[in-house]
């Protein structure tokens, strides 16, 4: 089951961070810019240097696909190059009327092999279900996002008082008999986060926006995971992939790397000593 | 601006029809299969056929997506041998937090060159505003979609007593400051279309599931269209890309979905005069 295997490596490794990553030209250390790929040489620079901490890694196409289809080649090369037994998660946002979406779920979870995908949850049940029917892959269903467009519509209240957001987590709860269900819910959303995860304690949260997006890692660690301290991934991209400095180096540009997610890694692992003293 | 170029398109070819560009391992003829780039050569026949009676195709990200890479080399190809000034509409239904939706929008926009994009609402308007932003571009907020999903959420109804796809269409106009927005709603929708319509007479729509998912082509042309019977796309794409019959050659496969785009289109032709008369 894919929950198990996730708590498995979270307790293994004593951490829930998941490495976003997110290949940005302008933000590239330059002398990658000179290799032959340099979005595969980064993104493989990134997991070398994370793989002791990251319990997952979290591609989010956009930016692979904003260096056109060589940016999906490298992201295919990456898949294959993959530490053994890490989790991956195709941040993609992709749904579609049921048919259709068969072709993304079957694309993702096939033909990428990636272990869990993000959806947006606009377009309903038969949106989704394509996804759902794969039991041993993990659905992440955008629930309350990290953004200031969240309360264009996922904050508006219901006719039941309740805002649209928890319509999404009520519906996810009902579509979640494999186990095999989450919710993308912002991390700079503390409040809100605590109220979801008990209204939702057998749920699996993806939870971004720590770091550059200004969510507190302490109580993302704290009221996103559940009673186990599991079931909850915090994703960390460009504050673990683009370290302050000048980097000359592959060696020195994943020294800094490696330093941002073990400072991560240690920050999660005492909050959650904090809560089982 | 992007409406009064489609809507010149529309009075001259006397058409609302997007021709739907689904690529489906299962449906495409199967000589296409043994050449060299099947999704290529298959998607050029049906743009070959179609080209007098369509003002639009809109090509379905997922459907390209299936093949692997290639089938995304396949699209990049297909864009570049488009007949002049026809419309493309890039249905990927991509959105994501602000700096990462810019990504999307300048890679349909730029990158492929789509003169158009649909885009998912629930993430609000920073996830939308980068596609906004080129003003000469069209984009299509999923408004009420054609599918059975669309019950458990788009229509649940707010505090104010209206559904979500109502407050969607609300931010849409407020949003159409250059006025290049459109809404998509579903052709199988016709009384909330007329509905919609009426509530917004400036946005631009684009009216999926007349066809093979049952939708009315006679309600969608009258109440999807504005007070001068334009400003609305139709798209249809199984009933005219995969017609009926067995084809042993590209001549007679492009016959039979001419003949299909025609039927359409004259059926389209005689709902608007209705409408004059």
């Amino acid at each position: 089951m894919i929950k198990k295997r996730i708590n498995a490596l979270i307790e293994q490794k004593k951490s829930l961070l998941c490495v976003g990553i997110d290949p940005d030209a302008r933000k590239i250390p330059t002398f990658f810019l000179r290799m032959q790929d340099p979005v595969l040489e980064f993104a493989r620079s990134v997991v070398n240097a994370t793989s002791d901490f990251a319990i997952a890694y979290k591609p989010n196409f956009a930016f692979f696909e904003s260096f056109g289809l060589k940016g999906l080649h490298a992201l295919e090369a990456l898949m294959r190059q993959l530490p053994n037994g890490v989790i991956t998660i195709a941040d993609a946002k992709r749904a579609d009327i049921g048919n259709t979406s068969r072709l993304y779920a079957s694309a993702f979870f096939e033909t990428w092999g990636f272990d869990a995908a993000t959806v947006p949850p606009y377009m309903g049940y038969d949106s989704i279900e394509p996804f759902l029917s794969y039991k041993e892959k993990l659905t992440l269903i955008l629930c309350l996002t990290s953004n200031g467009g969240s309360q264009d519509f996922q904050e508006k209240r219901m006719q039941d008082g309740k805002p649209l957001y928890e319509a999404v987590l009520e519906k996810a709860l009902e579509w979640n008999q494999f186990d095999n269900v989450g919710l993308v819910v912002g991390a700079n959303r503390a409040e809100e986060l605590k109220r979801l995860r008990a209204k939702a304690p057998t749920l699996f949260f993806l939870i971004p926006g720590v770091g550059a997006q200004g969510g507190s890692l302490e109580e993302s660690a704290r009221y996103g995971s559940d009673a186990r301290h599991q079931s909850a991934i915090i994703n960390i991209g460009r504050a673990i992939i683009y370290p302050d400095g000048e980097f000359g180096s592959v060696g020195e540009f994943e020294k800094a790397v490696a330093r941002k997610a073990e400072e991560y890694v240690l920050a999660m692992r005492s909050a959650l000593e904090r809560l089982e003293a």
